[in-house]
């Protein structure tokens, strides 16, 4: 048995007892029942994570994947494939914005080259567990041999490891991958059926002739794989991205180890929703963060349960919605850990 | 001129220029135009009331006033009245909600008795600015007198001038006051002309019956002082409450000072929408928190044009939303300050 194997055989789904002995300690701390609203289930889910009540979120760590697609030929980006390596520079420099928010929120960040065309040198902090150099243009050929695509989700499994036994008991990821908006297009319209159209949206910014590239890149890949498309891993090995599979399998990894996990925008999610796929009781461990313009964010959401945190109009990626969704995390474990009881504090109870 | 009117005065609107040399600015940061969303539009307004590109937002604050109502006779409320006293002895001594997600944000917490029923002994942190022992009860006579008001106004622009000049560059604000919700229904259908009982929700969790005694508590109110409910001072002192009116002086000085001021949930959403009628300009200077469960807050926040950050089904006050919310504005300044820009980082324009 691989690691993918032993990794989702690990994962049992959250236990609802936990849940409820959560519901029982909020209902004794000094506010009106149900008053935090959604920080309160956020805080219960984390008891069911967690298996305790003395819950933490003191050390959270965002981990950045990033990987080339060969899709790009088919001109689906407004910005040119070096920007992937050019990107990733930025990020081991701290000039992103991911950087900027990661410091704002005290998030560990890490950054992993999975498949960026060309090896970047010079950079103590950065993580190379290069797969391959880039995606094949799954307009042509799968993206992904079965092997690189187990490869890279059990990269996303290992880092996930590591977080956990380096302590964190918070997690969230990103990506960056100039083109993966169509990959996640593609495993969004092929998880949940819907019309290419409305899964297809402007990525970083492609003016109605790229929407237009996109959506026919999108149509052609799912027609040529059309009779392999069946299971979760083979569409993610048909029209994914190296950096959305270690991504799926950080969650899974994430899942195993009984972290929570924060989601990011619409390219992480498509991955999340692999994961779930592979491994329904992953759901119980997943936050969404936000919700993202892209058109087929909310549709993804849906389809795995899950409602956003956030509705800030992003859609930069990078992990930029989970670390602002990770603070939410954090504040509404402080509130469930840190409150006084009416008893304690002699505040009548209504 | 009183304090009040030399506040007022010295209000000037933000200047969309500096509006426009953020928006300048945000289009050379290494990220897609536009892609931070929200995020963007935050510190372009931050510039603009700061009058600077160079802004900070390492200082937060946010500052709770607490009074009792006499409103709280009719029956209006889930809880005895002296729940606002034990609370602001549980802020006091650290165990409440707002001090759980003040500590995790790392936010100053300030807490003023403006007018709880019965003097709080024994509490250094405690700023006592007591103008009155509780309001009258409004369904029978004026909330407050014009002197009572106007001193809670000034309260609370002390409050604000005195942050301003410790270095605070970031403002938030919020409430504890039993039976304040029932004020705050009252504030919004005089501000509105909406029907009461579209504005009229279950403040801290009564049932049928109590919604009933607030709804008809709330047209008595305004029957009494129909003839008087012209102007929004004449609304604040008939039907408000003293920290209402602190908190709407909080706005007024925050904006005479020219630092962002974050409301929070229903209550102070009514404040800040009272200080928005007294001087329209405010509005340049409000950031909206989030959006609450009670029914009054949406209708009351789309009036003074503010669209909130967030959207937790919360429904404490206290300045929880406003706590979670300076975490966005926080994030949304160190991305527009510390992220490295296209030219500088090497990355190349789409």
């Amino acid at each position: 048995m691989n690691l993918l194997e032993r990794t989702i055989q690990a994962i049992r789904p959250i236990d609802a007892k936990w849940i409820d002995a959560a519901e029982r300690h909020q209902l004794d701390l000094t506010k009106p029942p149900g008053s935090l609203g959604r920080l309160e289930e956020i805080a219960n889910r984390c008891a069911a994570i967690r298996e305790t009540l003395a819950i933490t979120a003191a050390h959270p760590r965002i981990v950045i994947f990033a990987a080339d697609h060969g899709v790009c030929a088919e001109g689906v980006s407004a910005y040119p494939q070096e920007v992937t390596a050019q990107m990733v520079a930025n990020y081991l420099r701290g000039g992103a914005a991911i950087n900027a928010l990661a410091r704002a929120g005290d998030i560990d960040l890490k950054v992993v080259d999975v498949g960026v065309l060309a090896p970047l040198a010079g950079f103590d902090g950065l993580i190379s567990r290069r797969v391959a150099a880039s995606t094949r243009n799954f307009c042509v050929e799968p993206a992904m041999s079965e092997a690189e695509m187990i490869a890279a989700l059990e990269t996303g499994i290992e880092l996930a490891t590591q977080a956990a036994a380096e302590g964190c008991d918070l997690l969230g990821f990103g990506e960056m991958g100039i083109g993966n908006t169509t990959s996640a297009s593609a495993i969004t319209a092929a998880l949940t059926g819907d019309p290419v159209e409305s899964v297809v949206g402007r990525g970083t910014g492609v003016d109605d002739e790229g929407v237009g590239r996109k959506r026919r890149a999108v149509e052609r890949a799912l027609a040529l794989h059309a009779d392999r498309l069946t299971s979760a891993t083979a569409i993610l090995q048909c029209v994914g991205g190296l950096e959305i599979a270690a991504m799926c399998g950080f969650c899974l990894g994430a899942a195993a180890h009984r972290v929570p996990v924060v989601t990011d925008g619409f390219i992480a999610t498509a991955a999340a929703a692999v994961a779930v796929r592979m491994c329904p009781a992953v759901v119980g461990y997943l936050f969404a963060a936000h919700q993202s313009v892209e058109p087929g964010h909310g549709r993804l959401m849906a389809t795995i349960g899950q409602t956003p945190l956030l509705n800030l109009g992003m859609r930069l990626g990078e992990g930029t919605g989970a670390a602002l969704a990770m603070g939410i995390v954090q504040a509404a474990v402080a509130a469930f850990t840190e409150m006084a009881t009416f008893a304690g504090a002699g505040v009548s109870k209504g």
